[in-house]
């Protein structure tokens, strides 16, 4: 008589895209199904629940879900995973990233391979890395009054917002003074998000593993202007100009705003949270930059090693 | 009765600048007479020495200069610095660069303020850097039986020799695949590199505490490449095609150079040693970058903080 | 007995800039004097001579003053000359910049040899250029029945607006598809344009006798897009998504904008109109270059012929 | 009966890529025999025919060839192209290119439909485009008298050669001063060679039609150096530093090399002569360059026209 294997996580949630009903319900119930024959109880975020015809299966607001899970499934791209890692950063459960279809640089795990990669998952055969988080707070000059906050994976960027005019801003690295700029913006990104906007804006690649921010600036008029690398414990203040507080706005990975209506200091730090990520063994970043980015693989040429 | 004040370095060594010694002679004579007037034992290596005509100044090799002296003064531009800081690097004695009127990122202090500026330093009112190296070792694929050795503080190149043709070699970062790539060469760069080479062939700008490294193609012709920044405790492995192994070199930070016959594999790591750099107190890194880019200063515009 | 000098000019229009009246203001005094000085008759346009306390000034409407005049002198920055070389295109009078202080590409005629330069202007000692202008127009896709147009002496901007999303398109040159790009938008750019936008999106500089048009991408996802240079007798159509239209806005040298709800093909040509822009004979477009871009002058070394 | 097509062209030249006989030589054979059976006379050259065991073919010298025939086709890929469209651009006939199995931009005819396109070509059903050349003269400063030649459909290329120090020279266009730069070296390209080295290099996509040459600097010490468009029929002249003549060289195409031994000055011009390329009918640059360079196609979202 075999005994059922004793899985590292008996409780998994699970979260899903929404506005992508048609490839992510199928999906959903392939994971309901294959966690129910493995003993392991599924929890779904309401909006995730609402997508599926079934009333058997427990669901409650992600907070409630942070709290009671030991393993989130995020079943979408790589913005349905920045989400759902912003929400549940604050909690211990680590992240898998199921992508539909379309490898990202989170949602990694494909659905080719899915029941399989689950088991190993499940089993505790996995890779774990942390990833850094970064936090703004908005405020005026005078006493640093918190107007506003945001939390990313990805980036902050500030940008010009409702106008066609680049904005004026002096950057601050642990309180020393960096430059002026006038530039359509500027993105502050982790090693995570390096291979995001920031990239699109002339950006290098930081390792995930890296401890480290960086500062791309988007369109910037100085012509010498170029990405900074610091320390990921340092402390970066953007200060606008009083007049453009109106047309300059705040985003969170590309997905949530702040307005900084009455704000002319924006102060970015890493997060005291972290997200732990989970991939299967044999995970390789490389791997997944080479096929992201089109490089080059392993010669065919009989005279390299 | 005043009493003379006690400094914290009694023996000082001087390296200056080749082959300027219009500039460099008065700078050397002007830095002796200081010394001696605050009690500091001067120490020349033999090749400084022979700027001077003056038989009553200790000298000798590079290597026994770093064994024996607490301090030492680097008389030059950056290129100088790099020549003493990779020769006195097994040594324990901290570094001080001093330009000869055009500033540099290393030698940063300058010839106007030097006296005031040489009390502060010799008192001990300093700030401390420490600055990384790499080391690179060449050697055939099969043993890895070391051919050649090289030490740099900026940068190591590897890089098309003698030829037209652009090279191909494949990229390990500790031990995991990266890329095969077309390119006329790679910079592995420190972040005291970043402002060097690097920053020519389209790398970011690595705050100099930074652990990491930083690798960057030159000319690559795969268009989606980017310079790279990972962990300072990686080791970088270049892979090179057996044919153009005669039409490859090494070179480090632009100074010395290897020839790569019979070898094919580059290995890159950090140095276990560190460039120990002094500066006067208020270092600001942020105003050399402003002041060599051509940066923005603050702004005059009255609306901003 | 000396006789007065002809002049090639008779009538010359001025316009200034607006909201800049500590500076503006002194300048178009010194110009009316120096003009009644020579005989030559002053006509200023209406918001320029609403900046005067001076009711004896003739001052007309911008069309009218373009059909009776036969210079036009354009004081302020390089915005001010783009406002008045838009409205101006459709007349055939020449214009010259003049500067209120700082270097501009188009307003570069300096206060300092004002009444220097301006005799020789109005001897016809000068040099022409003529510079090309583009024009947008924005209809549905299915009969291009036109909603909105443009007109722009730098550049045509089409990019997102009011949104964090980059925005989706198609590109097709003299009718023939190019790509499809996300991005954050698409600079198309007239050879005067390449010092401004354009160039800080990272495009190519154009002589401004050059007979093309530049396509630069704005923070383009795809790593291997490049700007595209293109003869300037082509057609662009930029085709937008359907539902991204109301978040997406063109622009027309970053002062003027055109909503794009209900259009979904944006095409641009060169206008019939050129703008004939006056310098003092001796002009140094790559003088302004250097000094504008703060590239390297003369070498001083030696050994450089 | 039916009669046999009357074709444009009687007597073909072929020029075959060296080193590369295992793919040349089939395809080689399969030329022959398809021109025969259309009683068109093939001639090669002798290096070409040397690849043959086949005594009955005509074959001269490529000067010989280029007077003879009247049509041109090359195989191999875009090196081969670049070397006989060199050597042919003094003569008439029109090129080409044939490429074994991977597409090139000039070697854009492929294996897979050669014998169909053959056909068109013979028959005239073709478009035409001439592509500019480029030929450089290097002399002393004093008498520019002519110390060596070079020729290129790509690029000139004065680049460090046996060094790694950064080359200094000043750039001048129609005799004006530009300026002067510390760098790797600079690319002259005609728009054909904007898709080859200068593409590495940072420059943009010129239009093959468009009259323009390209200059980028390669890893340029000045961050705010830009690649320059400025008319194909402007003379440029590099100046360069007498130390530094041992450690520059000039390359054409990427292929032939002159070194710069005695010579101060390298003026670049535009031949006198033209490249004819022949394709067939509905020839897509566009096309191309999105498959050479990963582009995105038309989008398959609903909402795109």
């Amino acid at each position: 008589m075999k005994s059922l294997p004793l899985y590292t996580y008996q409780t998994v949630g699970i979260i899903g895209k929404q506005d992508d009903d048609a490839r992510v319900v199928p999906m959903l119930e392939r994971l309901l199904a294959h966690l129910h024959s493995r003993n392991v109880t599924p929890v779904l975020d309401l909006a995730t629940a609402q997508l599926l015809d079934n009333n058997t299966v427990f669901a409650c607001s992600l907070p409630e879900l942070g709290r009671s899970v030991e393993l989130v499934l995020v079943v979408g791209g790589d913005g349905t995973f920045l989400h759902a890692a912003r929400e549940l950063a604050p909690y211990a459960a680590p992240l898998v990233g199921i992508n539909l279809g379309r490898l990202g640089f989170l949602a990694d795990l494909s659905p080719d391979t899915l029941e399989t990669h689950l088991d190993q998952l499940l089993a505790g055969e996995t890779e774990e890395e942390q990833r850094s988080l970064l936090e703004a707070c908005c405020g005026d000059d005078a006493a640093m009054a918190t107007v506003q906050r945001g939390r990313a994976l990805n980036d902050i960027v500030i940008a010009k917002w409702n106008t066609v005019r680049m904005i004026e801003f002096e950057t601050y690295i642990d309180g020393q003074f960096v430059n002026t700029q006038y530039a359509d913006g500027i993105i502050i990104s982790t090693p995570t998000g390096s291979t995001a906007y920031a990239l699109s804006g002339g950006g290098p690649l930081l390792h995930p593993s890296l401890d480290a921010l960086l500062l791309v600036s988007i369109c910037p008029h100085t012509l010498s202007n170029r990405p900074l690398v610091v320390s990921a414990n340092c402390t970066v203040d953007i200060r606008l100009c009083h007049d453009a507080a109106q047309q300059v706005r705040l985003t969170c990975d590309g997905q949530t705003q702040v307005p900084l209506i009455g704000a002319t200091n924006v102060q970015i730090r890493r997060s005291p949270h972290r997200v732990r990520l989970l991939h299967p063994r044999g995970y390789d970043h490389y791997g997944i930059l080479r096929a992201k980015l089109g490089w080059g693989g392993h010669t065919t040429a009989h005279h390299l090693c």
